[in-house]
Formats: C-alpha cells, structure tokens, sequence
C-alpha cells in the first residue's frame, strides 16, 4: 500500500509550487496520500523547518515519508539526505541543518545520502532552482508508493556527518531551570522553551506554584515577573502570564487568550534565554 | 467505508498543530479522508466558527465527521460535545456556543458528552493545552472509521442545555427588514446579514428595485444609502453599491469588485444592525 | 478510476468557500481525490490565474480536471468553459481570460461550452454568486468522476474564440532580449520574465557571463544593472543580483535570499518591460 507523503516547504501556497509539487507526486502513483505538514516555513528558516519536523513526525504511522525543503544552498553542491526514524518513516530534506531537532532528539536510526544524479524527474528542463519539484517531491512520492525502497536512495552516511545547527540544550543549575525560546506557538504568540517537563520534578515545581520567570535577549532582560505554574490557560484571568506544559512536554509561557511574543517582542534562538525558578509553594 | 473527516480550527497553518492532528487521524485508519473547513479562524472567535459550521455541513455527505476546535477554555471544565445533524452528520467541539448556528437552524437533531477521560489519544505527555490533537481529531478519526459509534462516545444531552452565542435574529417590521452584520465575506470585502431572502417576498422586493439601507453600530448610523436590489455584482458599476442574495440565501451588501467591509469600517455581531426597505420599484 | 480533481480560486481559504466546494466535489463521489492549486490568486487577478495553470497543469496526470474560478462577472452572462489539453487534461473556468497561458502555450486541444442551466447543483437555493460551489466544483468532480464526460458538457468553441488577455510575447532583437515581467516568485521575491531559456541560446548567452539587465515601467527606467548569469542563487554573494532559468525554463532576476520585487517595487503585465543582452563573457 502507498504510505503516507507529507510536504514541508517554504514556498508559501501563493503560487503553484505546492501544487506541482503535488501534481509530479501524483503522477508517480494516483492513489498516493499527500498531505501538508506547513509551506508557511519563513522564508530560508531552517531552524523552524528542524523543529516542525520534531513536532509532527511522532504523530505519524511508521513508514509515512516527509519531504522538507528549505532550501537556500538549492543548485549549490550542497548534499541530498533521506534520513530513517527508528519508527521507520522518511524524511528526505537538503542536507543544510533541517535534521537537527530529529538528531538531538535521538529520533533517527540511520540516513543515506541521496543520489540525484539517478533520482530525479525524467522530464527536467534547464532549471537549477525547484528540487523541491524536480527531486525531492519525486523520489518521496517513488519512496512512499514504494517504487524504490529506501536502499536503493544512495549510500549511508553516518548521523555525525550530517549538518546540524549549533542549538544549546536545556539544563538544571541548583533550583534554577535554563534553557532557550525554541520557538513560538506562533498563532497565539505564546513562547515556548525546549525545557523538559521532566526537569520541573528535579527542582520539585508543582502545578499552583509560582515561578520566577526571566527572559533575556544576550543577557539583556527583557522580562522579568512571578508567574503560576498552571494546566492551562484558563488557570489564570484573561491577558495574565502563566508557566505551562505545551504539547510537546516541554515548558512554556503565555498570557491567557493573549500574546506574549507580540506583547514583549520575543524571538527564537540560542540568543534568547529563559531562566525558570520556584518562588513560592 | 471510511466517511469523510472535516476539520475546523483557530490553529492556523503556519506551524505543526494542525499536521498533527492529521496524523493522529490517519494513524487511525491509512484509508481516511481529511479536509479542511478552514483553519484561519481568528483566535478564540466563537461566532465564526458557528458561522462556518453552517456555511459548509449541508454541502457534505451523510455520515461526514465535522470536527471544530476553537477552545479558550481548554483544560478548564467546559464539556466536549458530539452532535448528530438531521442528515446523520457529527460535529465534535467544545460546548462552548459552537454550534450556536446549527442549533437556531434546526439542523440537529440530537447531541452526547464525549468522556474525553475514555476518548482520547492513548499516548498523551502530561500536556493540557492541545485538545485538538490529543481529544477531537483522535475521536473525530475514530468515529468517522467506525471504530466506535456515536452511541458509544457518551451519554446523550438535551440541545437545550447546549452553551449558546446570544444572537439577535432577523425581523419583518410592517415595511422594514431588520438584521444584524452575520459575517464578512472576508476576501471580499462583502457584508452578509442574516435576513433570509424569504424575507423580501413579504415587503414585496424584486430584482431591480432600489432599497434604502442603513447600517448601523449600537444605535449609530454607519452607512445610509440608496442601493439597487441585484442578481449579483455586475448588476452595478464597477465599485458601487448594491443589496443581493448571498450564497446562503440571506442579504448581503457589497461593492462591485470593491471592498464595503473596509471602506465602511465594518464587523460582526449584535451590535451592527442593518435596516432595508424599499424606497422605489 | 475517479481522476484528480485540482481546484484554484480567489477565494482564499479563511472561510468556508472553499469547504462548500469540496463538500459538493465529494458528494459526487466520495473516492474523489481533491487537490488544490491554490486559493490565494489576488482578487479578480485573472493573468495570475491563468499564469498558474500554465505553472503546474504539465505536472499533472492525464485526465486531470481543473476548476480555476477567479469570476469577476459572476452572475452576468459570459460564458463558461471547459477546455482540454492535448494531453486529455480538463479545465473549467468561466471564459474570461483565464485561458489566455494555456492557450497560447500551444497546449489546449480544443475547448467547449459548459451548458450551466444543466449542469449545476440540483438544490440550489436564490443565489447567483456562488459559480464555484453550484457549478464548477459540481460540474467538476462529475467529469472527474466520469458521470459525465467531455462531450455532454456543450458544444465545441473554437480555441479562437476563448476571450484572452492582451499579452505582449518575448522577442530577440540583435543581441537584445525584450520580455515583460509575467509573473512574481511571491514568496521570495524573485521576478519571473517570459523570455525563454532557449532565447539565451540565439544569442550565445552561457552561465558565468554577465548581462545587462533593464526593468522599465512604462518606459520609465525602474532599474539598470549587470548582473551575472548563474545556475541557481548561491552562485552569488548573500543580497547580490542574477539571472538564473526558472522552473519553467524562462529568464528570472532575483537577490540571494532577498527579495528583488519589494527592493524596488517592481509589479507584472505588460507594462513591466525587460531588456537582457550580454555585456562581458
């Protein structure tokens, strides 16, 4: 049977990229299932690529393969990666990084280096810049129709080979929690950290206490408050912060039916910490 | 037969949510079929959500599973709800006023309480905020696979203890129709009101005739002209007015190829009425 | 088989247009398979709806059916179409102007006019705004579904006819190439002409060389650089100008990862002139 084919870009759904994206997968097998993880991606945002992969491809059965393309090395020597989760689905992706969150979350089993000499539409013009079309689309959906099996892709490539981006990890320091605004829950502006739930029962956080919340920008601080460490967001008064567990188990921050990044202008990365302590049962 | 899976949201499609929710679905049966009703409900938006829900369940099939998910009040103690349409059509949501525009259409026919301690996605972190994947497209997919029934999601509930939107409804006063701004036809720019086109056969309206139309918030007047009564917009001159029968067969105002919404600065609710009458044949 | 069935519209997907029509195609048949092209054509722009069809219908199986519905004179008496590519592909549209790419691309085979007192939604209520839904998308996914075929939807209309856009063609003069900015690469900016890459050739342009590239408006000079003629983006510094070959094999302008059009307002139509001849090997 035709497996699952999901599609991640940053092409927007403006023009017709998606849908020849579409049209070439559909042409490989008419009763292949195509879907959409995002092609909201910003534009060469590679971060957010990697983590909306780690977001998702849990949630999906084995063997569905996903197709990433944020893509600005495209024409470039830049290499091709079909990589294989140990619940044995796919991601084929440029190999600029996209896999980071899927790596360091120990998701994969192994990843082969596709050959795209061999695996592209038959049917290429001059074009250099849409292997999202003309490679990516293509072998995913020859991938998840089965008309290829994942060894016949290209060679492995050891995971420490991979390109990954450069992302601190979340740590416990005393009674304080550190970590990073990995991204923004971005429809609703609340900020979410890659601080393990876990790490909340290492310093004895309970839901109800009240939490010392610092934001910094390069050790500049841009908010600072005590907030309650709730369910949810109906835990607290319309347009008050509170602590939360998001749905990736990981700590987040929010104002209840109101933005947190809009109100404090927050953004991702490694530059943005957030320090996280009990101040009160 | 898998029936049809139709999902509404306020999630937007810029991140991972609503891809999750389809995976969690498609986990349940590989043969499903997921659509959209539209995922660019504004945040927390009730009303709309209402709206949409009536704008598009009478144009699926039978047995289709509408699931809706615009919940400020997730992880609070407000219910879920599967309601059954006369047409054998579910609807799963929050019982938050939802299916405030299906119930005053007469389109139920009956509704249950999902125990969502029972329904839900059996691998769940300790997250509350992400019912949507966890609870509704879980059960949604479920119901729509026929792994359970509608009888088998909890007990039933009376459409009368239902949470409803306060909403004003249309009127005939001697010459005079009274409504109120229903919803935009935001790409647009088009006013719909709720004054059912049955109305205009009571005062006498025909195709062609000119209408006096006020528009007006809280008690102020907005909008005062003189509008030709038309089949559709190329009746009039490119950017002028008119009155004309909507896709659901109710009024509505609009520009030819122009925006009325924004030249006119208007929203949604009880609070803008609208008044037509005939001023000449 | 059911064939696919693609939709494009102006209707953006906020509210339930878009639903409506897919919940009339499924009803027909509930094994159709329903893509979309894409929703987001600026209202009423019917060059960007024709432009995308001619983007991404070459990408699709044979007996594919398009419904494009950018319908300025909804509810006036133009005409609507179903045309068929050489390559047994189907397009209904209403017929103004939205054919003009296909057509003069050479790939219709011949067209017919869609009788839509027949083919239409058996329930339809008083309105005469909503084409996609009752018509198109009904008539659609019946042809798709092969309840009807392509000789019971009218009769024949020759190709010329169809009502097309006024459309200035590229042309080689001396070393010069003349063309016009068809159409934008939205999400990056990128500025798509329609001089085609084999045009490069009569003038013995090769990648590497370095072009005199002019963008008018209205014969008012907007921009004059030479830039380098490269395969793909990152043959040039981050924010640096090239020429590259689309993915439709045909002369484009761009900054690495930056956007050309919002640098310096350029827009699309005949109006927007191009002027690329070689300055240096």
């Amino acid at each position: 049977m035709t497996q699952a084919l999901v599609l991640q870009s940053d092409f927007g759904i403006s023009d017709g990229a998606v849908s020849a994206m579409y049209g070439v997968a559909h042409s490989i097998d008419p009763k292949i299932r195509i879907f959409d993880l995002t092609h909201d991606i910003p534009p060469f945002h590679i971060w957010e690529a990697s983590y909306r992969l780690v977001q998702t491809v849990p949630y999906w059965r084995k063997e569905t393969v996903f197709v990433s393309v944020v893509d600005p090395g495209v024409g470039s020597n830049r290499k091709s990666i079909v990589a294989r989760t140990h619940a044995n689905q796919f991601i084929l992706t440029p190999d600029n990084g996209t896999l980071t969150h899927l790596v360091q979350s120990g998701l994969l089993a192994d990843a082969r280096i596709l050959d795209d000499t061999i695996h592209r539409l038959p049917v290429m013009g001059e074009s250099y810049t849409f292997h999202g079309r003309d490679i990516y689309a293509y072998t995913g959906a020859r991938l998840s129709s089965q008309v290829i099996s994942y060894e016949e892709v290209g060679p492995l490539i050891p995971l420490e080979s991979l390109v990954l981006l450069e992302r601190q990890v979340a740590a416990q320091q005393g009674e304080v929690l550190h970590g990073i605004i990995e991204i923004l829950d971005v429809r609703f502006g609340n900020v979410w950290t890659n601080i393990p739930a876990a790490f909340t029962r290492l310093i004895g956080l309970n839901i109800g206490c009240r939490l010392g919340v610092e934001v910094m920008y390069n050790k500049q601080l841009i908010f600072s408050e005590t907030l309650t460490f709730g369910h949810s967001f109906a835990d607290v008064e319309l347009g008050v912060g509170l602590v939360y567990i998001n749905s990736l188990d990981q700590l987040a921050i929010a104002l209840n039916q109101s933005s947190f990044a809009d109100r404090y202008q927050v953004g991702i990365g490694n530059e943005w910490q957030v320090r996280i302590q009990k101040v009160e049962e």
